[in-house]
């Protein structure tokens, strides 16, 4: 959680500015002989990449990844894994007049109070090409909690984009598959359809959306998670407020539960088939405490709409001089399709961190 | 984020069980010279113990706080920081029964799986309890960044019990007396005492409710927050869903910026006063890119109901056997009002360590 | 590694001054069901005590420990241990004089430069009080070592005090029973004679000793310590080296090596009684490339004479006047004695922080 | 200090297999606006690299960096610095012998019992190429420590080799040219010919020397290093014990001052020019209670001879059974001349990150 590294035991340091030579990442930590490909890793930054659909900006990057350290012969050797990004289809040139504006609800302007300095070139570091690292980083940690949890499922999806929001459906156990089905990834495809339309709506008005992900990890044992700080709660918090435009998070019934009472909200115990109990129900959304119970973990983040729009904004230069702003370059109008990949990359990570600390002590 | 430490520089190590000998933290990392008395961290104790009024559990606890290291002459040393509150009016009569049954909603049983082993009496270390440590380092915390940041001020309040709620006004610069005017710490009287009577008609149904706590810290610079994973509303999530039965976390205009538009949501840049620009609204909340803009940072934190409820659960006890639970014990129908501290607690750790963070490259 | 905190996974803050309340440690990342009683913990503080005998300091001090947390029935509960050890016997008025002279060859004038305030008496928190709460967390990680690890001992004896040494004996496997056979703790007991007489000459003539103190750890597995920057050596000289009046550490043949040539140091491999291979010599101390070998793990800690002594010294008050001192108070004119559970306590932590960091990995 | 990560505040994680694709480092908080070429990276990189001389392996590579992020301008952007050198002269068929018999004092066998696999080729991360990330990561180190401390230099020496050395000189001031006037790195140009003599001798007799290699880093205020586990003494050592081969680490009279008395070791106080005072004389080698002094800090690393030699050794493979082995492939006889820039870099890293620590917290 210090700067640019997540995870205390599973840590991934990432790096990047938008416009620089490269983006990527270094994970310390992952155990040794775990099978791992560097096809594994590119099938989730193929879902993150720019250009996949009408939906997402134009500026459209192969994003090849390579694994320069750690793995050989298809495995892990408990090394760093370093993987990098090239940098390939920047237009800098798009930029020129952000050097004396600040993009109104963007971070131009508090990296450059913070710094002093800020790479201006397609945001620097404050721009969505920097969550290839975390998408390399977490397609290892996947690779990690599949050859540890067999049956492991990290999905997740669009839920609402804009003001189209499908029903929630907690138990439903997408495939990634589903989600992908439709470019807007919401897995209920006529809500899907209602999305595409808004999404190209807003686009075409020159403004932007927001909008939430789901996410849904099922197949992991219970007793995962740190208390009292490590939370896995906490620690998947950090992780999801982290990404670029993240503005809320909850897990199960999260805003809901503050409005119901113990006798409802309350999941009771029941047998477990294999002796012992666990929960009948799941509004705890997989975690009691801060740690895991074995049923699915659910949670949601939302998203703020894409600050940089071409709609005419009335704002201020860096001088404090009146600047009326049409925001240039190539921009989503809705970064929720583009953030599934995203979203799983950091519950993944945060899991497989959890995973080494309960292995750590040899416990249960 | 490790177990039981939070803060990278500013750092606090919490410990204790309910029932034990005592709780408490030591915080390392603490600068020197920072004035520092023992009622600064008794005045939130305060705030926080249990029996302050009938809407909080009858078990009460004076809850002295003494500073056994890091403070001499009324000035901290730059060394470790150990504040210790001895437990003593424990009555661990009331857990025998809890022995054979994990209460619904309670981690009783995911403790028990992930450790193999737990405190029985008081919920161990999954008791409110624990709350204490991060209070007093939090009075701590505090003390920097009033000495570092004249005019800071972290103000927590309960804006929703149950379902009743007041109506949210981020911009209304409460003060602690303003909060503490009603025992159920809504600063909109007329709200507060339709909390009560809600929070005691639950009590006398043997039922809880949850809530919505918000918080506004004012009077910090702009450039806190360390991109891209200590963010800040990164570490503030991390630090609020630490908290026992926290749900969810959201930050400006949190889930309700998920339905905005670019345009709307946006806050346009404005000359500043001194030079320069700031923004000229704060839908923001104070926080963008994940650092701050030296306007009010607010966000809220959703809690679930108390699970621990004298009315009548079908459940099972470990062993899988059918049980109807009344949980025995003295419980808050209502976690919200004692939750007040405990939030500005955590606030204050996450700008501290965000403080020392920025100090410690030397930057603007 | 900061600050006050050691270990990475296995992680200790202590905190605590001279004359202060108390001293003690909370243990964060124990593992649950690990026996621990309190005795586990005095005993090595025993062994740490002024007052032992007359090689050491006069104050007296009984050195209590209590258990505030982290354990119940006799085990480990998973959460943190927190153990304090109240200050009785300080006698603070020995250092009126210290205030306007900082100690030649002490850190009163680093402490004060550092922090610009310092607790005086007793040294606040550069004082040998302040291994208190490194022996007892080391008690707590021999506990986890033993639990892990059955036939592990960590051993370590006063090799060399002032100009007096005995042999070098790696090989030799001696008790902490033979170490304690004489007051000079060198289980060479015609050497520990000697020894004796050395340091009652230094303190007649009111002068002090260095020394070095060795130390053996068998019974490990090998496959300990995590390369590159977590290599064991690295984590045991960075412990050691943080003991006070530590000024070298070395390791196998340490300095010696300097002067081999490799087909002189090299460990050949052999057949190992189950199959595999084991080094058929252990020059290198036990340790290969930062990783444990399985062969015991050898090691020296040099320290320097105790800086506060009886005898006058020419030096300058804080302000730059001339001052002619001789130091007051108690002060032991060798350490080395008394060191020997801190070093003890040193590698316990380093071992269990590199045990629990491989069994993370779920690694051989 | 966890796996591959190295300091609190100023961070560095390295990566990279000897015959991988690359070895390089990633930097995580480096301060903004600090003057930082390619060039300075380069220049103690040339000082690294294999080739220089006759008395270095003849495996010849450029090792050229190239940094991918965190620097624009000629300035750090406050973002991660990543620097990346790509492996090029790999002859991995002179390891084909090794897949089955670790080498004797090698960490071949270690890496594999740890990991239950290992990269054979070039030894892995178990290499002195290794080494790299830490030499790039030193140079952004210096930077960091040039801009905040007008006047810093860090310096190191070969002072002994084999069993030549030169007489000890603390106090000599030392540049790098004077150190890189010999191809031996000892500014004692008639030692620098015995030690050239040794190396050459040991080469032709298949077998090598190890040595000592002395530091001295003057022109650091008063004030650095974090008491108590984080003194510049335990970092400093963390950071040396951590660089392959080394086996000792002591800092100003180091093993000596075992043997003197207090009298002799201690550094009295005098008046200092700017008023108060400063050590009279650097017994202390710079550091007192784990923070400098303000004198030159000035310490020694023992290093064991090069484990892989050409001369044959009776050792076993991996499954017991006798070999007469001599190593193939293109080893440095002696590996000090070319460890003088990564402790350099080590030295570096440390001071950096103390000085970082002091300045988070504001003190004088």
């Amino acid at each position: 959680m210090a700067g640019n590294t997540f995870g205390e035991w599973f840590r991934v340091a990432t790096y990047g500015e938008s416009h620089g030579a490269a983006v990527g990442c270094v994970v310390d930590g992952c155990p040794a002989r775990v099978p791992l490909a560097v096809e594994d890793v590119q099938a989730q930054l193929d879902r993150r990449r720019p250009g996949q659909s009408r939906l997402s900006t134009p500026r459209d990057e192969a994003d090849r990844a390579v694994i320069l350290s750690g793995v050989e012969g298809g495995v892990t050797l408990g090394t760093p894994i370093a993987i990098s990004v090239a940098n390939r289809n920047a237009r800098s040139g798009d930029y020129e007049l952000l050097k004396a504006v600040p993009r109104p609800g963007h971070a131009d302007w508090t990296w450059q109070v913070k710094h002093g300095v800020r790479a201006v070139a397609g945001g620097g570091r404050a721009s969505a090409r920097e969550t290839i690292g975390r998408v390399a980083a977490g397609a290892v940690a996947e690779a990690v909690l599949k050859a540890r949890c067999p049956g492991a499922r990290i999905v997740a999806w669009v839920e609402q984009a804009g003001t189209v929001r499908m029903e929630r459906t907690d138990g439903a156990d997408w495939t990634r598959t589903d989600v992908d089905a439709s470019p807007a990834r919401c897995p209920d495809l006529a809500t899907a359809a209602r999305m595409a339309e808004a999404i190209n709506a807003a686009r075409r008005e020159g403004d932007s959306l927001g909008g939430i992900v789901a996410c849904r990890c099922s197949g992991f044992p219970a007793g995962l998670g740190e208390p009292v700080f490590g939370k896995l709660t906490a620690t998947l918090a950090a992780g999801m407020m982290s990404i670029p435009a993240a503005r809320g998070f909850e897990i199960g019934e999260g805003f809901s539960a503050a409005a119901m009472r113990g006798s409802e909200h309350n999941d009771s115990f029941a047998p477990a088939p294999g002796g012992g109990v666990r929960p009948a129900t799941n509004r705890a959304g997989g975690v009691l405490g801060g740690i895991t119970t074995g049923e699915p973990i659910v949670f949601r983040v939302a998203f703020k709409p894409v600050p940089s729009i071409a709609r005419v904004q009335r704002t201020a230069g860096f001088g404090g001089e009146p600047v009326e702003l049409s925001v240039p370059g190539r921009h989503d109008p809705c970064v929720l399709p583009r953030a599934v990949p995203v979203v799983e990359a950091m519950a993944a990570l945060a899991l497989a961190d959890a995973l080494l600390a309960q292995a750590a002590r040899g416990e249960p």
